[in-house]
């Protein structure tokens, strides 16, 4: 959305002012809320991102180890925690966040994202609020920039949950969104990554396809929760095969009764067992901590049904869980008690 | 899938012969296992299937007064019922009582499925399987004559859940899936509600468009669950538009920790509420009943976010639930103890 930064900038403005103009004396100072009760921040605000799961090789990080990786990482995290610092919504944060991730080259979603059997790319993506339930998706989009902001559209200013393909076109080109051609997408490391895939010198769980998404979960000042995940699927995917990354309930699921979830990983099985509704139907049903119900469904029933991957997780109380069964997974988390990490492998 | 016929006839002839020899004698009938205990039928048998829900005004149902879908309802059911009760599986079941309800003009499935925006038939369909979590689904099929045999046929001959588009017709060639053309779909019935609805004399809502899907659920003698869905979704759809029927979790799931629910109605809504996966978290979850957790879903949750149909489900105990919270839904349910019977209205 591209107001998305415009509109935490105003918030600023205006919380700067408020500041200014509810601390004239000591005497107004004491008698203001606690710094708990702050109208700007009554609770702990919280932001989670991911770029994908799997196995990720030293070599495959690049000559610097890693360093654009992380870098990557700290900007989206830190765009989206901004927004939240400024009072911006939780949607607006995830928004800005994933929109970031889906322009770095080095992530699968938007540029960069993996290639198709033949050759293209095509997007999928998804966002849920949680306060309202609302959601949007996409999949199969070959010319929107920002797929992200496609699948908050049709949430805002659609009566659909899910478009798909050319028609999913035909919509943004209404809404008047950023489009580019197809090449845009493309560079060359995943032109690389296809062609020894179809020359039978690379299976595809060796180029990163684990590696299949990007996305950010977040809490706001309000308390209101929100998800978002985009990718490119699958490196030579074919017959339009859908991953869980657009599935509202598998790849995203956001509920301000119990949490938002975005997950990667290998999306068959993401899908089966709708992933992200189940951790909140833990959190909600048994009344289990975020944590142990993300523990429970990634590293039980996803392991023991074979499903590689990883999730990122928040609930109302700005609790964040970062929980994955791959060797690596690309994360990043900062929240309001002064916690900013980024990071690849396992700690 | 064109074995579920042949397959049940064969099981159901060595069930014959198996009654016949181990009833030689008083001595040996006694000595037999109760009923409940048979090898052939150790559980209860139960299946249950839905046309659609919505409005259904008394003159949608021609000049019959509704006998015509009364009777598709029972063939389809008998049909999947006659699966069971010659020891086939649920899966098969629910394939052949999915399969007659869209080769059934009258129903929006298959033959007789509403038209998209362009007048063309967009076809959506999902199944799975509660033993093993196995699942399958397409989107947006257009010369496949029983999608529900593609879903299947993803669920079982490829690595994937879900297919879409041009993409899934190309895998339905590979399987060598009966074709048709788009125009097979068509009848003058839906061709009539698009154009009313296309010039503005007709809200899609009161063209049946709620009717939006059939299905069915079933357990059989091992107390497998399966659920399957098909769908043509809404008369005048744009844009790609993807409704719950063929999403996992939301218009179809089955777990046999659990139940197996198939859902139809206004499926922006059963997305964002992931219904068919929200009613199995309570039972697993909760502990409630089946009948409890589809009412709290379908008469508490749905009602309040405004999401008007209804569900089929089914445990691995034998428990059928038929929850609508619109003014009617085409159904039927049969089971072991007896019980049979098709409806439109609240009883």
């Amino acid at each position: 959305m591209h107001t998305s930064v415009l509109r935490p900038l105003r918030h600023a403005a205006l919380v700067a002012m408020a500041s200014i103009m509810t601390m004239p004396t000591a005497a107004a100072a004491a008698a203001a809320p606690s710094a708990a009760e702050q109208p700007a921040s009554p609770r702990r605000l919280a932001i989670a991102i991911h770029g994908g799961a799997g196995v990720i090789a030293r070599e495959q990080l690049g000559a610097d180890g890693g360093v654009a990786y992380r870098q990557g990482l700290e900007a989206a995290l830190d765009a989206g925690y901004a927004v939240l610092e400024a009072g911006g919504s939780s949607l607006d944060a995830v928004t800005t966040a994933v929109r970031l991730l889906e322009d770095n080259p080095l992530f699968n979603a938007g540029r960069g994202a993996v290639l198709a059997h033949d050759g293209r790319a095509y997007l999928d993506a998804s966002i849920m609020s949680g306060k309202d339930l609302s959601a949007g998706a996409v999949t199969g989009v070959t010319t929107v920039r920002h797929p992200i902001d496609l699948a908050r559209r049709v949430m805002e200013d659609s009566p659909h949950v899910m478009l798909s393909g050319e028609g999913a076109e035909e919509f943004a080109g209404l809404k008047g969104l950023e489009r580019v051609p197809n090449d845009w997408f493309i560079t060359p490391t995943r032109r690389q990554q296809l062609d020894r895939v179809l020359q039978g010198r690379s299976a595809p769980r060796n180029e990163l396809q684990g590696l299949g998404t990007v996305g950010a979960v977040a809490v706001d000042s309000r308390g209101d929760v929100a998800a978002a995940t985009s990718t490119g699927g699958m490196t030579n995917k074919r017959w339009g095969r859908i991953g869980d990354a657009p599935i509202i309930g598998a790849g995203t699921y956001a509920n301000n009764a119990s949490c938002a979830v975005s997950a990667t990983g290998h999306g068959e099985y993401f899908i089966r067992s709708v992933v992200a509704h189940d951790i909140c139907a833990l959190v909600e049903y048994k009344g289990w901590s975020l944590a142990r119900a993300a523990k429970e469904v990634v590293q039980g029933k996803l392991v023991q049904r074979g499903g590689e991957g990883g999730i990122i997780a928040v609930d109302p109380q700005g609790h964040l869980v970062l929980e994955f069964n791959s060797p690596g997974m690309f994360r990043g988390l900062r929240d309001s008690s002064g916690r900013r990490m980024v990071g690849i492998y396992e700690d």
